[in-house]
Parts: structure tokens; sequence; C-alpha cells
């Protein structure tokens, strides 16, 4: 059987469990054209795009129908994942209100979100058109809910499947680590490094875990700021920190990793102390709040755990979450280990749960050296968390060298 | 100067203008987490991700205003094209709500819409929040109107830029088609087929138009389902109709391009009466819908054409639109070349404006056989059409050789 297939009937499957654990009759996610306006929950029920609107109906008692354009509905039968596949060629409505009245749901959730925009793929104008189709079901607007809930566990619950793929794409990745590192050297530009990971995706059939602009990032010294900006023109000096923010894509599944070098100067031979004590505040850091991670625990007091230690230890917070899930893509909605901070809205106030796979990441910026940044891939288990990535310990060292 | 910048400028500069056409006070776009939930409308003002909360601001008094978290600032500033940058750390709310009380808009379009899913990339979660944000500004919800209009003629309306880069697309387009035709052959099975343009996209470096699961789509024979499919196991065969529907991005702007092959029993020297019979019904439909393409024209007058002209020669209508807008993605939104079908909403309502570019389609089954199917990029200029692809005139015939 087609793994796909059999990885989408276990989450179907997961969806009906959810649905009763959360009380919910039944889960609707409303799509159209895809390939522009991707609902992020698609992927985990159907793993093909949609052209024409499209409706995924999952209830409580076992139900999983897909309402499809004809050219659609082949794939879907494929799949052996639905109960029922509903194929049209003029509109999805009749048939979906039809279902929907019998249904006469008290709870049903769709994909709108105010927190998480992975279970925000709902877009505006098919809300619109649900909302016709609710009334002329007799569905009362109190009987909507988000499925927020539903969404970040069943997302957030890896299954062995997903948990092997997501180990596989870590792993890959520090192979591409350990090839590009060992080719770093004085006089490369930001640029240049960037390349070649780029040649490396394209040399594994690989993707990426988000958008290749800034996929990786790489920074070099002390003038190259630390962020969501792309490579630039810097060239790679002797006492300059090199950080590189990666992630693949491999099939389907995520990694997300940072990893810091630093170029010796031809009469060192190892780290200056500021760098040092930087980098041994970043990890002792990032170790507490690994260390506060278990099922139960909250997302911001994951957050706190690492941030208050960073503090402490004398240097600034760090302007984003501690962690952040991973699976399917790099940042994979539900809960976040961040701080109670507006921008996150509830999201930090989120619980752990068991085979969550998470990236965990900090660092800061070393006046007149660069970025030493930190970030590694774990799993939570049931006392605490296994680590994906293999974590650096100790900053990497390139000798000065021929440049 | 950056081209991407320079491309940036334009849209931006042309949206503007856009805004006074249409006697709309300013156009907003509010995106998070576009890796997840992209907004298509992004893609035109801001060619990279946005992973926090995001607003741009476009006035038609030629104001383009960007707030973004800190991160995303230094990539903003690079490209020159906003008159005002507002990062954030906390929170997006405080300088939009500001900005947006001191605007007073009467008109304010919003990427919200019932028929166009390009224009609707504003999610339910984000539509909800804004609203908030809408009542605090002292704005009525009767001033929110709908994007579609301005999108529509912002992504159809190509500049110079984007017109030289869809033409390379499609040339590179042709090349492929021509270099893998040249290898069909029988025993051949569709995924293998499929596999060859896989193999050519990567080798090329290129991206792809559409999800690759289903691009190529490939059919050979009598038993091979045409529409949204994935390649089989099907193998090519003496005496069926070999079709491929394909599709590049190329430095960002795609081709969507259909071909058809039939391949020679040894007894053959061309195509059966009933093959040929449908080729020039075909053909011909094709003709007459491109024969009605001209600015002013309604989308779905240019459908009938062609659709009556099939039907009149004795075959069935095709279950979809002749045509659709080609840019960026391979449905490029707006304006649609379709029936008045419900699934349609309004789209085959627009009218086409000069400088828009369409791909066109249609075919149709021949009983024992398979899929005989065109598809051609074209340009709307003032006086009709110019053809960007290279119209397919003739089935390709593939002698039966060894198999």
């Amino acid at each position: 059987m087609d793994p796909l297939a059999l990885l989408t009937q276990d989450k179907l499957n997961q969806a009906v469990r959810l649905l009763s654990e959360l009380d919910l009759d039944a889960w609707l996610t409303f799509a159209r054209e895809s390939s522009q306006t991707p609902d992020p929950a698609l992927d985990l029920i159907y793993p093909f795009g949609v052209t024409w609107p499209s409706a995924f109906l999952i209830t409580r008692g076992g139900e999983r129908m897909a309402f499809l354009g004809r050219h659609d509905a082949p794939n879907a039968e494929k799949l052996g994942a639905f109960s029922r596949i509903v194929p049209y060629d003029e509109s999805v409505k009749p048939a979906l209100v039809q279902s929907l009245a019998e249904l006469e749901p008290h709870a049903l959730a769709v994909n709108r979100s105010l927190n998480d925009p992975a279970s925000d793929g709902l877009t505006s104008g098919m809300q619109q058109i649900l909302e016709g189709y609710f009334a002329q079901a007799g569905i009362s607007p109190e009987a909507i809910v988000s499925s927020e809930a539903l969404l970040g566990s069943l997302r957030g619950r890896k299954t062995a499947y997903e948990l092997a793929h997501i180990q596989t794409a870590v792993e890959t990745t520090q192979h591409i680590f350990d090839d590009i590192g060992a080719q770093l050297h004085i006089g490369m530009t930001e640029v240049e490094v960037a390349n070649l990971f780029h040649q490396a995706v394209r040399r594994l059939e690989l993707g990426y875990a988000w958008d290749p602009q800034g996929n990786p990032l790489v920074n070099t010294g002390p003038d190259s700021s630390i962020g969501h900006t792309v490579p630039g023109e810097l060239k790679i000096e002797a006492g300059h920190l090199v950080h590189v923010d990666f992630g693949i894509r491999q099939e389907g599944f995520c990694s997300d990793l940072q990893r810091t070098w630093y170029i010796l100067k031809p009469d060192q031979s190892g780290v200056p102390e500021a760098v040092a004590d930087a980098w041994r505040a970043a990890r002792a850091a990032l170790l507490a709040g690994a260390e506060a991670m278990r099922p139960g625990a909250l997302g911001w007091e994951v957050d706190a755990a690492a941030r208050t230690t960073l503090v402490e230890r004398g240097y600034p917070e760090y302007q984003h979450a501690f962690g952040h899930h991973l699976g399917r893509v790099a940042h994979d909605g539900g809960t976040v280990l961040g701080p109670r901070w507006d921008r996150y809205g509830q999201l930090p106030y989120g619980r752990l749960e068991a085979d969550n796979v998470f990236a965990i990441e900090l660092g800061v910026q070393v006046e007149g050296f660069g970025p030493v940044y930190l970030e590694e891939n774990v799993r939570v288990t049931d006392g605490g968390i296994a680590w994906l990535s293999q974590p650096q310990t100790d900053i990497w060292l390139i000798p000065p060298g021929d440049s």
C-alpha cells in the first residue's frame, strides 16, 4: 500500500478520535485553488492539491467525506481514506449543504483561528460562502467553532511515520552542514555560502523547509544583522562568527537547524573569551529550556526557563519564541514555546504533548564578532525530550587557512 | 538595481494608479506566516515571505507603507519600494491602527473575494483581527470593499518585465517538450514519462507552475482518465494517444502547455480518421476562442466561442474553462474565460485587458485511443492576441520503433 495513503488514513483516524476527545461533532475543511491559497490543514488529510471549491467533512461517528471537482475524485479514490467521495461538475453546494443538514451538528469546527496561522486556512471569502451554506443547512452561527485545538493535536501528535521522516530530514541536514562547514573559508561572501546550500538541496533532490530566499540565512561578522534577512555580499574574515539557519523538506517532512562557526585569526587557537562566554550562556539557556519540556508543560513556561537563564547571565532577551512545532513545514502551527507577547496571541498558553516535535533556538549578538546562535530539533517524550539532532556543543572552529 | 526591486516598485506604482482608476482610497494586505497561508497578493508587492502579522497599506495619494516584524524590515528597506517602513517587536496593532485612523478611508480594499481565489488571501482569523482594528480606527464596515477589481488588473496587466519572463518560461517549456517528445516510446509508463519531466526541471534548476504531484499530467491510451489525476502505471502502446500537461516556473514566472502525440502502429503512416477529426475539431475550437479574445471582451464570451465550435462539430463540451490568467502561478487569478457555471462565480463576467496573459486549453477524449488536448499561452494585444507559445498545429507522430 502507498505509504502516503496509509499516512492519510492514520491522520483521518486520529481526527475522528480527536473529535470525541474534544467533544466536537464534526470538522469541515473548505478550500479552493490550493496552489495559491493553501489551507495548511489540507496537508494532513488530503495529500493533493485542489482547484475547485472542495470540502472535507469528518464526523465524530467516523464518516470521512470528500466533496470534490470530478477531475479530483480519482485521486481521492486511490487513497482509500474516505468513506464517501462526492464528485461534482458545476457546484459543490447542493451535496455539501445536504450532508451538513443531515448532520445537524451542535459543534462544527472550521479552520478559522485568531492565534494559529496553521489553523486559519479558511479564507475570508470562503468563510462568507460557507455562512450561506450553513444558513441553508439550518446550522446556527453558535455551532461554528475553531478547529484550533483539534488541528494543534492532529498536527502535533506525530505518528511513527511522521517521526521517522523528520528524523531523516534532520540527519540529511546535519550531513549538509558537515559537508559545507568543511568548505567555509576567508573571502567567501554570505551569498556564496548560501549557494553551497542551494546546490546541496538540488543535488540531493530535496525541498526547502521555508522560502529559499531566506533559507539558508547566512551571517558573517559583526556587520551582518541576524534575523530574517537574505544573505548579502559581506565576506567571511578572520575573527568572524559565521552563522547559518537552514532547513530542508525531505519526503514531505522538515528540519530546522542553526549552526555557528568561528574563523580563527592566525595567532588564535580558540575563540576569544567574549565569544566563549556568549556561547556558554546561549547553550545553558537552550538546555534550561529543553529541561523544562515535558507533556503538560505550557509553552510560555518553557520559553521563560530559557529566557531567564540567558538574561541572568547578562545577555539581552532574544526577540522571538524559544521554540515552534516542526513537521510538514518549519513552523508547524499549534503551541508556541514563546513569551506572552501580543503577537503570539494565545499560542504560548498551549500545552506540550507526547510525540510533539519542536525546533528550539536562541542566541546572542556578540559585539565585534557576530551572532552566536543555536537551534536543535527535539521530540517530547513521556518523561522529557529526546534529541532528534546531534546538538552542537561547541562553536566549530575554522583555521584561517589560505584566503 | 536589483530587477526584483524594480519590478516591485513598478507594481506598487501600478497599484497607486489603479486606486485612482477604481475610486478607492487605499488597499490593505494583512498577512502572517506566509509559508503556510500565503496571501497571493503579497507576491505582487513584497517579494519575500513574512512570519509575523504584517500589513501593507497603499494609498491613492501614493503612500506605500509596510508594517513588519523587526527582522523583516531590512529586506523591505533594500527594496526601496516603500515610502514608510514601520518595524515592530511586540505588536503590529498600535502603528497600523494609527495609520488607518489618520487615513479615514471611505473605500478601503482588502483581499477578500467570493469569486477570485487570488484576491481572497485574507484568512478568516486575520479578518476577525482586522475588524477589531477597523473599529478602533473608526472605520465603518461599509468602507471595507473587496480588492478583487484592483488585484485583477494589477495581476492581469503584465509589465514588460513580466511579459518577458513569461515568454522565457514558455520557450524553456517548449524545449523540454521537444526533448522529451523525442524519447517517448512503446512500453514506457505514465510515471516514467513524468519522471523525465521532473529530471528536466531539476537539471535546469526550474520550479513548477503547480504542484509537481500533478505536474506533469501524463495520459496514455483510452484507459487513462483525463484531468487532474496523477500519472499511473499504464504503458504507452501502439495506437495510443499520449497527452502531457506541464508547466514550469522560471525566475518567478510560469508556463502552462499541453501537447499530444500519437503512437503509430507498424502499418500506419498517419493518425486514424477518428483521431484526425477530433484534432481538427479541437484545434478549430481553440482558434475560435483565440479569435474572440480582445480587450473589452467578456470571459464567458470567449469560452462560448470555443465551446460552441466544438459542440457544433459533434463533440461533447469540455468540463472546465477555456482559459485562465497565467503569470506568477499557473492559475493567476482574475477573469476566467469560462462558462457561467456556479463554480466560477462572477469570474467569467470579467473583461479582458491589453497585456493580459492567458493559458487557453480544450480537448476531447477519443474513444479507443485516448485524449486529444491542446493548450497554448497567449498575450492580449490592442487588436487581438499574440501567441507566446508556438502552437501545436498537428498531432505529433511517434513511430512504433523498438519497444
